[in-house]
C-alpha cells in the first residue's frame, strides 16, 4: 500500500505531463474508458452487486444511490462520449488586450493542478470526476465511501487501462489506498502537493474536511432553496414548477425546501399547489394563510424555515409582498438555488438582481441547476463559496487563468 | 471603538447594498474622492510627514514605501479619475447560451462580497483598494500598518466623504478599529461575515494571516522570478529586460532573483550584462561559467538558486539547453512571473505552456507583471493561488459568477 504522501507526491508528478497533454491524447482515454466500461459492464455490475450485498444494513436511500443498474452504466457510458464533443479547456483565451505601448496581454486557461474529490457512496461520481478532471488536464485522487470499494475499484482499473492506453500517466487518476479516516485529513493538509479539495455529501463530511484542510475547498455548504411564486406568475406553470422542484429527487440539493406564495394570487394556486403535493405524498407545514386552504396542512414554526428537509416535506408561507419574499430568501436561503415564477419581465430582472443566489431561476424548476443541464460537460459539484465560481462547476471551472504577455523589448 | 464583531457585522451590511448600488452612484464617489483627494492635498501631506517624523527609526526602503509626494498623490488621484472609465465589472456577461430545449443559462459577474485588505506601510493601498472594491461592489476592511496611521487615517475620511456624497453606505469602506495584533487574526476567522482575505506585504505576514484565516486568502507567497536568455535572443533586447527586471524596483516581488543564459549565447550577452549590472551596483552571484567572465563575479551556491534578494543582487546561470532553463525555473520559482527572451517563435510559444507561472512573459520585463500595466484598473494584489485567478488582481477579478436560468415552465 502507499502511504497517502506517496499518492499525493505522484499526482503532482502526474499533474506536470497532463498540465501539457494534448487534446487529441486526452481524447484517446475517453475512447478507450467507454470501451472499457462496455466491455467490462457485467463484471462491474457483479462487482456493484458484492458491494450491495456486504452493506445490508444501509439505509434504501443509501442503497438507492450505491445501485449501479445496466441502465445507469449505459448513460454513464454515454456522458463519457459526450464529454468528447466538449472544447479542451486548456489553452482557451479568455481575453486577449493590446496595450496602446504595443505589449500584448493574454489571459488564458490551465488546469489547477491537484484536486482531491472526497464523496459517498455513488460509484458513478468516480467516472465524472475523471473525466471531467483528465480533460481539464488535472490530475485527481478520489476517496469514495467505503460501502462502494468493489464498484469504485474495478471502475478505476477501467480508468487505469484507458490512462495507459492513452499514454497518459496512470497516476493521474488515483483512489486514496489508505482507508483510514484520518487519511484523507492528512491529505486534505498536503498543501504542498494538493491544489483544491472537492467534497462532496453529507454537511458532516463536509465540515470535517474543510476543517481539516489546508487547500482552498469548493463546496456547497447546504441546500436550503425556495421557490417564490409572484402575483404575477402563471399559475399552472407555477405549480408545475413547484412540485418538480420539491418531488422529483428530494434528497438532492437543488430540491425546493419552501414555497412563497404572494397573497394575491394564492387564490388560483394553492388549491392545485397542495392538491398536486399531497398526491405525491408530501407533507405540507405551513404558516396560517397557507393551513386555511387544507386541514391536512400541519403548522410551520420558525424552525421550518430555516431547515433542509431533504425529504418529501415542503414548508409553505403566504407573502404579502415581492419584498417580503425577497427578505425571507434573504434571511433562510443557503444561496444555493432560488427561483421565480412570474410572468413580469421587469420583477424577473429584479428579481435575478436581488437574489444574490449561485444560480437564480425564472420560471424553471430549481432542480435545473445541473452541470448536464446547463451543457458544461456534466459537474463536479456545486459550489456556493463566493470566490472561483458559484453554482455547478463543469470542465471549465476545473481551470484557472494565467497571463501570457508579449513584447519586443518591452521595460518598466 | 467598535469591536472587530461590529465592524464585520456593519461591512456585511453594507455589502448587501453595495452588490446593487448603480455605475451611477459608484461612478459618483469616484469624482467625489478624487475632488476630495485634491482639495485635502496639503493636510494629506502633512498629516504623512507625522507619520515620517512619528517613526524615525524605520529602514530606509520603509520610509520610501510610506512617504507620500505631492506627485505621488497627483498620480494617485488620476488613477481614481482613470477608474471612471472602467466598465462597472457587476452584472457584465460571462457566457450566454441557450440549451436545445430553450433553456436560457447566462453566467454574469456578481460582487464577492466583503473583502479584508491587510497591508503595510505604503499608505496610497488605501485608495487603490477603495476605488477598486467599491467600483467592483465589495465592502473592504482595512488594516494597515501602524507606522502610517495619520496618512490612513486622513485618507480614510476623503473615502468617507465621498461614499457620504454618492449615497452609499459609509461602512463599505471601513479601517480596523482595533489596532492590537490579535484583531486582524479575528477579522480573518469570521467566516459569517467575511468573504476573501487579502494580504500584501512580507511573508511572515501572509503566513500568519493566511494560518488564522477560516476564508479563502488571494496571496502570492513569494516572488522568486526568472529571465531565461535563449539561444535565439536578440542580445540587445535581453540585456535591456534583464538589467530592467532586477534593477528597476529590487524591493518589489516582480522583480527577478535568477538570470539564465543559452551556454551558445553567453558570449554575445554576458560582457554586457555584467557590465551594466555592475554600473547599476548590481552585487552578481554567478556560476562557475558565469564567473569566467568577470572576476567581480562572487560564487553563486546551490542556496541562491532558492533565495529572494529582494535588493540589488542577482544569481546567473549558464545553461546547456532550453530543457535546462525549464527545469531549473521549474524547481525554483515561485510561480509569479518568469520570462523568456527569443526571436523563435517556437520556443516562444513553447515556454509559454511549459512554464506554469501566474505571468508568463516573451521579450517583456518581468516588472510588467503589475495591475495596471495590464489595463486591469489597478491591482489589489497579486494571486499565486491556483484557483479564482492567477496574476495581478484588477477589477474583474473581484467579482465571482452567478447563474441566471430564464426559462417558461422548465422543470426536470
Amino acid at each position: 500500500m502507499h502511504t497517502v504522501k506517496e499518492q499525493a507526491e505522484k499526482a503532482k508528478q502526474a499533474s506536470h505531463i497532463l498540465r501539457k497533454a494534448s487534446s487529441t491524447a486526452k481524447n484517446e482515454f475517453l475512447r478507450v474508458l467507454a470501451t472499457e466500461l462496455e466491455q467490462k459492464l457485467p463484471l462491474i455490475l457483479s462487482e456493484n452487486q458484492i458491494d450491495l450485498d456486504e452493506n445490508p444494513t444501509i439505509t434504501s436511500a443509501m442503497r438507492k444511490r450505491l445501485l449501479l443498474s445496466e441502465q445507469g452504466l449505459t448513460s454513464i457510458i454515454a456522458g463519457v462520449r459526450e464529454m468528447l464533443d466538449f472544447p479542451d479547456p486548456v489553452g482557451s483565451i479568455v481575453k486577449d488586450t493590446v496595450r496602446p505601448d504595443g505589449l500584448r496581454i493574454k489571459k488564458v486557461r490551465a488546469p489547477i493542478g491537484v484536486i482531491a474529490c472526497i464523496f459517498e457512496s455513488r460509484p458513478n461520481v468516480i467516472i465524472d470526476v475523471a473525466i471531467l478532471c483528465v480533460k481539464s488536464g488535472n490530475a485527481v485522487i478520489v476517496r469514495g465511501g467505503k460501502e462502494a470499494a468493489h464498484s469504485n475499484t474495478i471502475l478505476l482499473s477501467c480508468i487505469e487501462t484507458a490512462l495507459k492506453a492513452s499514454g497518459l500517466p496512470t497516476e493521474s487518476v488515483q483512489q486514496l489506498e489508505d482507508r483510514r479516516h484520518e487519511a484523507v485529513y492528512e491529505l486534505v493538509a498536503m498543501e504542498e502537493y494538493l491544489d483544491l479539495v472537492i467534497p462532496r455529501g453529507r454537511k458532516e463530511l463536509i465540515d470535517a474536511v474543510s476543517a481539516h484542510s489546508r487547500v482552498p475547498v469548493m463546496k456547497h455548504s447546504r441546500g436550503l432553496c425556495h421557490c417564490y411564486i409572484d402575483v404575477d406568475a402563471n399559475p399552472e406553470k407555477a405549480v408545475a414548477i413547484a412540485v418538480n422542484a420539491k418531488t422529483s429527487n428530494p434528497a438532492t440539493c437543488n430540491s425546493i425546501e419552501t414555497i412563497l406564495v404572494h397573497k394575491d394570487i394564492a387564490d388560483s394556486v394553492m388549491p392545485e399547489l397542495l392538491k398536486q403535493l399531497f398526491a405525491k405524498n408530501v407533507e405540507v407545514r405551513g404558516d396560517e394563510k397557507t393551513r386555511a386552504y387544507s386541514p391536512l396542512c400541519k403548522v410551520a414554526t420558525e424552525d421550518d424555515w430555516a431547515e433542509e428537509y431533504l425529504d418529501l416535506v415542503v414548508s409553505i408561507k403566504i407573502v404579502d409582498s415581492y419584498a417580503d419574499a425577497i427578505h425571507h430568501i434573504d434571511t433562510y436561503s443557503s444561496h444555493l438555488t432560488d427561483s421565480i415564477v412570474t410572468e413580469n419581465k421587469t420583477t424577473a430582472q429584479t428579481f435575478e438582481l436581488d437574489i444574490d443566489s449561485a444560480s437564480v431561476l425564472v420560471n424553471a424548476s430549481n432542480r435545473l441547476t445541473d452541470g448536464g443541464v446547463f451543457g458544461l460537460g456534466g459537474e463536479i459539484g456545486i459550489s456556493t463559496c463566493r470566490i472561483h465560481m458559484r453554482g455547478p462547476m463543469g470542465l471549465e471551472d476545473l481551470t484557472v487563468t494565467k497571463y501570457i504577455v508579449e513584447g519586443d523589448g518591452h521595460i518598466r
